[in-house]
């Protein structure tokens, strides 16, 4: 059984799709952001971070949303969202998990929360931009050579994962739905029936 | 057999290390970055980010140093340096493995290339300096609370991880290692005998 301590739309979208999506019995935390609950010494001891998601596996907390979607799909695996260890696509997809939170979720963190960096808003907007359009077009490009998903013919958690960031740049200047093979990507994930699901449960609307 | 694609002392260090601590047989391709040969069009061709390292895994190119580490350390657990899938740390370990991404390489990123960001060098420095003491805050909390490895007892791939990323600090103005967990830390994988080996393999010396 796991607790998620989540807010909508935020890192712990993809953890909370990836449990509906796999049929994963959880129990739901809200985290009031608003009322910065994130930073307060209860939701500190669980998560020093103090960010969400913080998922409570066999008791423990245990945060980081990237690694929380490949430990789900690594523990449950008759929902077929990981290749298996000895796979011959267990390298690429553990390229794909760290490529997207490098390349992709951190120049977001950064287009969203610029003030983190102390240098200038709009300047430090203008830099992470540019990053996240270049990999928009290596993913792109990707999609071209061999989709339709991150591994080719396989769905995998990289894919939900994927999804999450794109929905993040849905407001900025290019947003990554505009490129012609994530945009179909995006159409194929979002018809997942689990993506209405979450959207229901998380109170959300923009993007769907 | 593996290939891999380096350059001394980046982030190709991880992975080049970890090969030599496994006793796994590979083959070292340099990649000579003062030449820019990580941007001509073979390189690209192998790895689209024009970054180091490329490791070449059943014929196939795999990039992203982290995800790198992890699939060594699983594909060859006789080297114990991974929780197994069902293992009680797994979840720690995903988090580990992440978080030092996201909190560390990414702003060591920053404070090392400010100029990928076009906001002003110093600016981007300082911002990512704050970040960079923060993890590190956090880090040696972490040690102090349940050391000496990120794992308590057991030694796994994350810490091979967090040592490139604390060498990556020791020109900055406070090193890593300057916090007393972390220093230990730092002390106990430099006496790895692997450690010597691939600072021999790579020529380097700084921070031995």
């Amino acid at each position: 059984m796991y607790a998620l301590y989540y807010s909508p739309g935020t890192a712990s979208f993809v953890v909370h799709w990836l449990l509906i999506e796999m049929g994963i019995e959880h129990e739901l935390r809200p985290v009031d952001m608003e009322a910065r609950a994130h930073k307060n010494a209860e939701y500190l001891a669980l998560n020093p971070n103090g960010v969400v998601p913080t998922l409570i596996v066999d008791g423990q907390p245990r945060y980081e949303a990237a690694g929380l979607a490949m430990f789900l799909a690594d523990r449950h695996p008759q929902a077929g969202l990981a290749p298996a260890l000895d796979d011959p696509q267990r390298a690429e997809y553990n390229q794909w998990m760290f490529n997207l939170a490098n390349t992709l979720q951190s120049p977001l963190r950064l287009w969203w929360y610029p003030w983190d960096l102390q240098a200038g808003d709009e300047a430090v907007r203008a830099g992470a931009q540019t990053r996240i359009e270049a990999t928009c077009e290596r993913l792109d490009a990707q999609l071209a050579k061999q989709g339709p998903y991150l591994l080719g013919e396989r769905l995998s958690a990289a894919d939900f994962y994927l999804t999450m960031l794109m929905r993040w740049t849905r407001k900025m200047p290019r947003p990554a739905h505009d490129w012609p093979h994530l945009g179909a990507f995006a159409q194929r994930m979002k018809a997942r029936p689990s993506f209405a699901a979450v959207y229901e449960r998380e109170g959300l609307t923009e993007w769907a």
